[in-house]
């Protein structure tokens, strides 16, 4: 391994025709496994829900998939919700539009509470995904979520918001790798090559808010979970500086949270220790 | 084990100051861990947000524990937000008393649905969600579950609605068990021997619509789960009709989902399996 060199194309450099396929395979598995009678995705404009949507479309049939586009009219830019509509009706899915402006300010007027900016963010991503629950339950669909890879082992989501969904198309996919397959599965370039943004609050712009490049992000990643480098190795391998490695761990560590079960207490050591006898 | 007879004393007859002290270690563990100012807790009136808000208290000091009381004007009964806001009072932790109504009506209004009654109860379930994690985030604390081990085994909570929590006191504890222990830490009876219900719609009650009582769920649980007995020996030890057992398993199947992340696709199959050479 000593003097490897990695660089981004050993992520990116893929058969993207066959990924399609075995993501496809891998929708249409768990939508029959879960009866169900197809998915709603939230469609948000960006690379990672066209991406989800084009598969989805691609795996069940346009008519099995119901896209929801929840801009919040207060923050969402404009040309987010118009490539957002030129993708469904493009595809020939289901879709509805609905802001959910008001339901944000129901919210702060019933608890009266005036939230900084990220509480506020987590509360919109909260209910859109109140609002897909709505209707996966409605039409009995399943939520496909949006995360990519990336978003995924960084944590960058919000909990309980875009992350609580029933399964995950794009979860195995670096955004990088994302970008390449919405270009494959022919999203337009206005979304395959739009930068990044969770558009929880106007102007939020996701690298910004990172300190660092997806491209930059994916190569650590690789380096650090596939790879399964150490940081000084992977920092030799992959030409980023150490602190760009060490933020990334950082971020993957403060998050693991996100990704696992609300723990409980055992019940060996909390209930069945203290019997009567 | 053949002839043993399994009744309900034997999951009932238990040390609960023992149990009530593993359980606020166990809680103080947790919020510690997470670097959090204390918890939030939803109070419902209901036996199992009672214990958790008395444990919770316990464990942390009453300053550290915000309750918040979240009915449905149109759906909660009044003697709920009664009871819950005598608990509140007489434990001395803060507390909030916000109606959702409002904001059940706004989705209902941006959505232009009218949603069953079970999407509509799923619905209030997440937007409770929804507040508790804006005092969570704004307040730097945990939300803490009120989920008992009876409901978790049997998938019976909303799915990113009550079952969307950062950690589970009780959730070692079936049903039975919760109710001893609620008196054991002086939840007064009007709230302990409650007859449960999620109220997710008026006159909702669980053990109506599960078809089973909980004395019989729980003794169900614990021969399958604790005691890994199969159907046919579970039904000769606990009396049990065979149906019940049988019902209770599959419940536990169907609910499979609930208790698990949501799945993605394995990398090694959908991605690096398609790398260009």
């Amino acid at each position: 391994m000593a003097g490897r060199k990695i660089g981004l194309g050993e992520l990116t450099s893929l058969d993207y025709e066959g990924i399609a396929r075995a993501l496809t395979n891998f929708i249409r598995g768990v939508v029959r496994e879960a009866g169900a009678r197809g998915v709603v995705v939230g469609v948000s404009g960006g690379v990672d829900s066209a991406t989800t949507l084009a598969l989805a479309a691609r795996a069940l049939g346009p008519e099995r998939v119901l896209a929801l586009l929840l801009p919040d009219s207060e923050v969402t830019p404009r040309g987010d919700v118009e490539d957002a509509r030129e993708l469904v009706e493009s595809l020939g899915v289901r879709y509805k539009v609905i802001d959910i402006r008001p339901v944000v300010r129901s919210f702060l007027e019933a608890t009266g509470e005036k939230p900084d900016r990220r509480s506020l963010g987590n509360l919109r991503a909260r209910a859109r995904m109140a609002i897909l629950y709505l209707y996966a339950n409605m039409q009995g669909l399943l939520v496909a979520g949006t995360g990519d890879r990336s978003e995924i082992l960084i944590g960058y989501f919000t909990k309980y918001g875009d992350g609580a969904v029933d399964f995950l198309p794009i979860g195995s996919l670096y955004k990088t790798q994302v970008r390449r397959l919405a270009l494959h599965l022919g999203v337009p370039e206005s979304i395959a090559l739009k930068p990044s943004s969770p558009r929880l609050w106007p102007g939020h712009l996701a690298e910004e808010e990172l300190g660092m490049k997806y491209e930059e992000i994916d190569l650590a990643l690789y380096a650090l979970f596939d790879l399964g480098l150490g940081v000084e190795e992977a920092a030799e391998a992959t030409g980023l500086p150490r602190e760009k490695l060490e933020k990334v761990l950082d971020m993957h560590r403060a998050s693991e949270h996100k990704r696992r079960l609300p723990p409980a207490p055992d019940p060996g050591d909390t209930v069945w220790r203290f019997r009567r006898r």
